[in-house]
């Protein structure tokens, strides 16, 4: 799909998904999300061809969600470690997470728990205003003023 | 990406990205979720190609997201409704594009407000027990016990 094209127009959905729309690049982030940094054990996590790993770590720093680091000179060497606009990225994945659990056809799936109480974590999409959940309140999406940047 | 391999491991990610990941099954969800229930409607809507289309409306109706319902005998015709696992996937789509808003270089994008009220929604992911923003919280994926389902 043309990313151009996807960040076009004032949709935010396709803006998001013009920097990381498809399975590949969320995994990345999934991955870099537990502590992987670096290309061999992204690839050894994935089992991701290394052209099409180069290709999204390259388009994932392009989009701003991650920083490439030199950690060795000789030879040269980079990692690859989460920027803010990533950090943010991982809540959407664990909604995505609960969302699996929830409609999951019954697979056994890893789950979420607060370091040290163990706690499960059950993650839901809440307005930060009334704290109610999305699914219960009554959305309309209101379009940018002409002219807006 | 193999969907069938996606399924296969115990990461909920994977099994949500086995049922739409990619950025055209994301924006037919989105456009369902505004409303849009016909193949016309999609396709005009998404300037998708119609064999695109198909495939993916296929499996979204495979993937318990979609429900496909005949609205006209003669000419058979069908619509494309969520269902209530499709109808859950929304929030995370609106986080998307929270996340997109927050992120977004500038660009002039759409905004969620209540209907009536007209206040904007501004979503964020928090723990359903505790309320605290995930992004808060210090977290550790636990894998499933050997033999459960």
């Amino acid at each position: 799909m043309d990313t151009e094209k996807l960040s076009a127009g004032p949709c935010p959905v396709s803006h998001a998904l013009a920097k990381a729309g498809d399975a590949w690049s969320m995994l990345i982030l999934r991955d870099a999300g537990i502590g992987v940094t670096r290309f061999d054990a992204f690839q050894k996590s994935l089992g991701i061809a290394p052209n099409i790993l180069t290709r999204r770590l390259s388009a994932l720093v392009a989009g701003g969600m991650l920083e490439r680091r030199q950690y060795s000179e000789r030879p040269p060497r980079y990692e690859y470690v989460l920027t803010e606009a990533g950090r943010d990225y991982l809540p959407i994945l664990h909604a995505l997470a609960g969302w699996a659990r929830k409609h999951g056809d019954g697979a056994a799936m890893s789950k979420l728990v607060e370091t040290g109480s163990g706690r499960t974590i059950d993650p839901v999409v809440v307005d930060r205003h009334s704290w109610r959940p999305l699914g219960d309140l009554s959305i309309a999406i209101e379009l940018p003023e002409k002219g807006a940047a």
